[in-house]
């Protein structure tokens, strides 16, 4: 399977080594939350303990704030989970808010699932019994209200079916995540770690539901598939809430920025959240492509020849060199 | 799910400080691959590459001999991978020899799908269509021969089962794998690397069989389920073939001091490989909770409760303390 950030494809394409390349494909948080200076030994050789796993955990609960009725279970990353969904949900037809990340729709058909696409979540097909919707989207950043979400799931859950919500971007969207005002529906929602704390190389997430649903897949894994280092950080991560507020507030301030660069070299900027934004113009894959000859990776779109989406660059002189690469490149088109 | 190496438990029954104890209730390797002084920043903050991938499995290939025909799928841990089987193959009555390794079992009772127990793998019920085999067996070192196992391979085959081997301590015995020697057989081999490089916290594992097998599993993880450090430190580890070779060569060295040492102390040790003896007395349970008290953690078993299983202390001083605390303890029962 093949991501955004993936920028061993770009230097195959267009050469260059891996600090050469300025990597706005994706909507990791450039500024990582601060690793330890270094380990304790023991996170990388023992066996992770069970309440190393109980301590994350409840960081997360408490972070993502999961109601104490729902099973909450983390996972090296968003990614697995959603991959072992078709095997955990009920039978019946599938639905997909679209155009959105691409994974949800792979992984039900290949189960010989293949998702039906709406157009809007509210057009809400008579038959479908899962229904899945990535809040905020990407990449257009669209966010569908709590309360609908809740209706929307009420409907389903008399259906026997499910709402599955990724909320993978919800960190930097405060009051998107429909987590503290779940009570007995049937909703799963995936939360992604690495985004948010830059730090996707530790591979960490987390799915929050009803317990009935999630004891399932902690019977997976919950058989310490988390490395010692995700357990370690991860938790320290979670707890620093001082962190994560002065993060949101700085990230909220470089889009801003980024958007006027874009918008003063012709992109107009018409979705996103504060880690991408999403933006229109004529030509987007021949500006990729010239943008990537000088060494910038962004992200284009086979099914919208006119979108072009683009990760925060992280600092003042990147973003500079953005600009300045934005103003040559499109000399060329 | 508990495992031997969970120190919280210990600590939790009879106090101290992680760094007090003496843990010897794995078969975990004391002496860890020499980790980096630093790994890149990326390792942490960036989704790990594809290529990344394929370099680590395609070094695990060279080191484990697993034949080009054969697929070949990288886990966090192969506990992650023996918990998917149960989905992944085929329907019909599953048999285990025994007593083993307990989780194999447990997650295919989870399932619904009881595993009969065998005293012996040559003892094959004529119904069996899944068969599990630790090999080396765990905790009893117990070793079938490939010749042996290729005949039970070809006639579940046959049947259109699968032999499933567990691997995991296969490193350190030489010519116990029955990787080099597979054609086409339906047959999964499981491969732990955290036990042999002594690094646990990493999570890694691997599982090799015909390609229509592994290419199921690979859809759920090839999902970027694997860590950054995990890729890096995994690949320079398997690798390194002369840290693997004079690292065997250590372990057998300290496991006979180890055998001696427990023999003067009247354990006789009747089982085991070069990372665990088994050793056999009267009142396994009592020495156990005396060596606890001590802050050494062993590992009885609830089936045999004359059996104790020692992991290497890993060093003379370490062993020393055993010595000590095992004429000591054996006072007391």
């Amino acid at each position: 399977m093949e991501h955004g950030g993936d920028l061993s494809v770009a230097m195959e394409r267009f050469g260059g080594e891996p600090g050469d390349w300025l990597d706005l494909s994706t909507g990791i948080n450039p500024y990582s939350y601060p690793l330890p200076a270094s380990l304790p030994l023991s996170t990388w050789t023992a066996l992770p303990a069970k309440s190393a796993l109980e301590r994350l955990v409840a960081a997360a609960r408490q972070t993502y704030r999961v109601p104490d009725q729902l099973g909450l279970v983390a996972a090296p990353g968003t990614q697995i989970l959603l991959s072992l969904l078709p095997n955990l949900l009920p039978d019946g037809p599938v639905a997909i808010a679209s155009p959105t990340y691409s994974s949800h729709k792979k992984v039900w058909a290949r189960e010989g699932r293949e998702p039906v696409e709406l157009s809007s979540i509210y057009a809400l097909p008579a038959d479908a019994r899962i229904v899945l919707l990535v809040n905020p989207n990407n990449p257009d950043g669209q966010l569908v209200d709590v309360k609908s979400l809740l209706e929307i799931a009420r409907t389903l859950t008399e259906r026997g079916g499910y709402l599955v919500l990724d909320e993978a971007f919800a960190d930097v969207v405060p009051g998107a995540s429909i987590l503290p005002h779940l009570g007995g529906e049937n909703v799963l929602v995936l939360r992604s770690f690495g985004k948010f704390f830059g730090l996707a190389g530790l591979r960490l997430g987390f799915l929050a539901g009803p317990k009935e649903a999630t004891s399932r897949l902690s019977g997976v894994l919950e058989s310490w598939c988390l490395s010692g280092p995700a357990l370690e950080i991860g938790t320290a991560a979670l707890k620093d809430s001082s962190w994560q507020e002065a993060m949101t507030r700085q990230l909220v301030d470089e889009m801003a920025d980024l958007t006027l660069t874009l918008s003063q070299h012709g992109l107009s900027v018409f979705g996103g959240t504060p880690l991408y934004a999403l933006a229109g113009l004529r030509n987007a894959k021949g500006l990729h492509e010239a943008l990537a000859r000088r060494r910038i990776w962004t992200r284009v779109f086979d099914y919208a020849p006119t979108w072009m989406r683009l990760g925060l660059p992280g600092g003042a002189d990147k973003l500079e060199r953005l600009s300045e690469a934005l103003a040559d490149a499109q000399k060329e088109l």
